[in-house]
């Protein structure tokens, strides 16, 4: 049975790549790539269209418990199983621009930024368990003793500035607390959803400071050499995902699968 | 210039607790607690009552930003300082009770929970930051060294299973990621209001297992000398509290003064 990968938040930026490398590098694998609105994702189409019968495009907004559902819903009669999911759609801000300082911060502003990064994610996880549950482990390392092999992997991308023991810099609130609840939540998660049968490897991925329009304003500071393409990133970033197992489960891991800390 | 502590939940549990301990232990300080309801807070207003001309009460959601800055402004015109601010409200979840699973999360439980426990208190630090950067560093340890003084303290009340380093068990979805962003946000508070004039000390306390509403449905399983009453928690806290310095800001404590991981 092919491999079923969905990426959740795939209309752009590392979304997208990572649709783009599941189609050129692990086929016969079905990709799902779900986006608020598919009706303006016109790369999205370009490359499903230049993919025929790999790639469904599926309606998703992560603020909609609903939409949420009923996509389960169709992926669980299409698809029957999940083996890969990616939550990969978030925010720096509403206004897109991190908080420099407390002036900036609104509670408005916070609470979508909340919504979108932290509750999104874990919602899909809520209605995308019992798919990943019936994955068939075609994604990450198999060790070779049955009880300790993985059906699906959940990675919940984050970013470096959301670890609570690296803050420095301060400044990005909305951003930087979203994504430490995130890791909370990737916590919680591999221990609910690492026992028993259909076991489900969950991680926080930190995709190194990467070309997209979430970070661009900010690249200026940033050194070439240490500026990612999407390709570069998602290619990293899926060799750590084939490196991972059950023991990798419930942690942090930078591009180059050093662990980060909480 | 007597001490000026703002105690924000301060209708019941450690609150209450917070305000009683400051009127019997720390005259002459003047004791401003805040509260959803004053008209239905009963025994906040015969704490009042006993202590006269030591305690204003005050009305403040600390889901509406506008209470928050008019409460702000009235004890700015009232006090000129706050010396400690206390974050105390939080709630286990909408409906009282944390997820023992994913079946148990939504999306609307998680918002609530996070408006309340981690919005309310970054959003209540905004406007309370300039009145704490006026305090005259009424609570805590002053080093000799001037430059190294502080001028105000904000706590804000967090648990230990908001650590998610220190996460084994899982569940409590909502609480828990509440309590991890809030984490981040002390971190974030204690960076920006560390510097310069007027530093704020910004603190995570951890009051132990205490017998309060919020916990009280789950102390079945806690051993009797693992479960504080309030009088003993915040007596705890209040050393730790006095404990504090610059050079402890931007961390997660223990009632016992032990650092929590993040």
């Amino acid at each position: 049975m092919a491999a079923v990968a969905l990426v959740q938040g795939a209309s752009r930026g590392l979304g997208i790549e990572f649709c783009r490398y599941l189609l050129l590098n692990k086929a016969p694998a079905a990709v799902i790539a779900t986006c608020r609105n598919p009706d303006g994702a016109e790369h999205l189409a370009a490359l499903a269209a230049q993919h025929p019968g790999r790639m469904t495009v599926l309606k998703l907004d992560v603020n909609r418990e609903e939409d949420i559902k009923s996509v389960a819903e169709s992926v669980k009669s299409d698809f029957g199983k999940v083996d890969l999911l990616m939550n990969c759609s978030a925010m720096l801000h509403p206004s897109g621009k991190g908080e420099t300082s407390l002036r900036d911060v609104s509670a408005q502003g916070i609470i979508s930024t909340l919504t979108t990064n932290t509750v999104g994610p874990l919602v899909m996880v809520k209605y995308f368990a019992p798919l990943l549950q019936m994955g068939t482990g075609a994604f990450g390392q198999q060790p070779q003793e049955k009880a300790k092999q993985h059906s699906g992997i959940i990675v919940n991308m984050t970013a470096r500035v959301g670890s609570i023991g690296d803050n420095a810099l301060g400044g990005w609130y909305s951003y930087r607390m979203s994504k430490a609840a995130l890791n909370m939540a990737t916590r919680n998660l591999s221990i609910e959803l690492g026992r028993g049968r259909g076991k489900i490897v969950c991680v926080s991925l930190h995709p190194g400071t990467v070309d997209t329009d979430l970070s661009r304003p900010y690249h200026r500071n940033v050194p070439k050499d240490k500026l990612f393409s999407t390709e570069n990133s998602v290619q990293y970033l899926m060799n750590v995902i084939e490196s991972l197992n059950i023991g990798k489960t419930g942690k942090a891991y930078a591009w180059d699968g050093t662990e980060i800390p909480w």
